[in-house]
């Protein structure tokens, strides 16, 4: 992003900015992430058209282990409850007019078609990665695949991603440690609920994973090792999403454990990001930290699904509305500052 | 709010929050603000009714001492831009569906009538501050009452609250710094835009006014004593909107500043207050924490008008929408968490 023609277009940007009627840089942050979407999308006058929230869900053999504190059915049953509106990810939906998809990347049990559901299992839930590999590199390839299809076929330049899959918080924690380079115990919270020795045993296990797979070192290696088909599937979604400039908006912990292994596959794709929230999931903090991200909100959320994604994205329509709508201080007849 | 009935609700509020088809507590912060909207209003299933943005703007005598890095003149400009739909609280209302009233509670020029307007001006500007008290009691009690009558007449049970008037950063600064017994010093900040030259005259003049005002130390003469006519008129609003039992949504540091008199005249008024963010008003931290606020957004704005109540309005509504809307574990079929 660092083209004369790039340099200019953020200067055209700032220039727009610092004429509305308002104070230089007093929208904070909502001016940042203007300047930031105009960039992405190469224009002074940005649009964000048809937002797509697309929720990813599949199962992970590692519960098998005992690493959440809920079971793995709660996985369909949950996929079940965001196509009938009762989850939070689709009451923030239906408030903020985002289309909602979820995609079956795979989870344990099979789904009755309808509208909304797309079936892109992959197998009925990975391998437990304390065994072995939880995929094979065939299935994270086409994973990854599956995930550049479904957004090729959706409308709209903006992309919100969630997930749902118990035990994910693991893979997340695994990646983060693994490409990160950073000690297990500081990436692993309770997740969704565990106490003390349930977060103990979380630990041990993790701890056993990462050994067995010591060699897995790249990216995708890694991904296949850890886990699972909705983290693959939204590394092809936001490896494609980068291709076509589509703004991407990331949720909370697993996303972003998406979002690092995609952005070692494209050096690019951090650019087109935008960070929604600063969780309570211990690891978040550092995977943030890692990808240099500023995230709109901290709420102390860790639910996961793209509810952080959902709620801030109020701020990015904010932003492009307010650099669009504005008046400017001559359009106004408003005076500027005075000469100090 | 510590009746035993309170206590009944919140309990009854607390296990609806925990049936909802997500790990305890996940949802952070917004369960905490569903808690207290439904404590606000008393119910378990609350409701948030026509919410309305009313913007106060007034002018200040102390401009003349050249505490602003704008001219006085733009208090009036301002507000006929509030009015065309060009500022930014304009194009955040409109995005969110948000009722917009401007109340013109001492500007020094008059303007045409027109919808959406309220002409409760007090007189054309408070008097310099630095020469003697901005207004007299007789002034600011008149100030307080209009403010209650422009509530009452609203429909609704939602008050955002926004100003406008320049040099009105000087009169927070003034009444925290009195009120909250704290040095001028860590409560000036460059308002909308002062460089460090200008922010040195803004600080050496309120030396001036707090010496001149030295006896003022209740809150109502400080408030007389340090103006502004929007900030009473806040204080007013604010007070009629607890009696009333309306969700406050208090916007930055002007508007806080108005909260903390009320606050002192009414204990209970913080119970119905929602913190909308924290701004880079260097003030604005320590009148958050003489509040006792946990604000819900940290943008880094220090634009004023009810922009930052403007966004934060979405959270309020999707705290409401999730506790009414979300599925219970029993409704959908969701597993509970396993047992440890």
């Amino acid at each position: 992003m660092n083209s004369p023609s790039t340099a200019t277009l953020e200067q055209r940007l700032q220039h727009r900015l610092d004429q509305l009627t308002k104070p230089r840089g007093s929208l904070g942050r909502l001016e940042s992430l203007a300047l930031q979407i105009g960039l992405i999308q190469q224009r002074t006058h940005p649009q964000l058209v048809a937002p797509q929230l697309v929720v990813f869900a599949a199962d992970h053999g590692l519960a098998a282990q005992g690493v959440s504190a809920f079971p793995s059915e709660v996985t369909a049953q949950m996929v079940e409850n965001f196509l009938a509106g009762g989850a939070a990810v689709s009451v923030l939906a239906r408030q903020h007019g985002l289309a909602l998809t979820v995609v079956d990347a795979g989870v344990k049990s099979d789904f009755a078609p309808r509208a909304g559901l797309l079936d892109c299992k992959i197998a009925a839930g990975t391998f437990d990665a304390s065994l072995g590999p939880a995929m094979s590199a065939a299935q994270c390839a086409l994973a990854i695949e599956r995930g550049r299809e479904v957004v090729r076929a959706l409308p709209g330049n903006v992309l919100l991603l969630g997930e749902m899959g118990i035990a994910n918080t693991s893979s997340a924690a695994l990646l983060l440690a693994r490409l990160g380079g950073l000690e297990i115990e500081a990436c692993v919270g309770g997740g969704t609920g565990l106490d003390d020795a349930g977060l103990a045993r979380k630990l041990a296990v993790l701890r056993r994973v990462l050994a067995l797979h010591e060699a897995c070192r790249d990216p995708l290696a890694a991904l296949a090792a850890f886990g699972g088909f909705e983290i693959a599937m939204m590394v092809g979604a936001a490896l494609q999403a980068a291709q076509e400039r589509r703004v991407i908006v990331v949720d909370g912990f697993i996303v972003g454990a998406a979002i690092l292994v995609a952005a070692r596959l494209d050096s690019a794709l951090l650019g087109i990001c935008v960070f929604s929230h600063r969780g309570d999931e211990a690891g978040h903090g550092l995977l943030l930290a890692q990808l240099g991200a500023e995230p709109l909100l901290q709420l102390g959320l860790r639910l996961g699904e793209g509810s952080g994604a959902a709620l801030a994205w109020p701020l990015l329509d904010s932003a492009v509305r307010l650099l669009n709508q504005m008046a400017s201080f001559e359009s106004a007849g408003v005076s500027t500052r005075s000469p100090d």
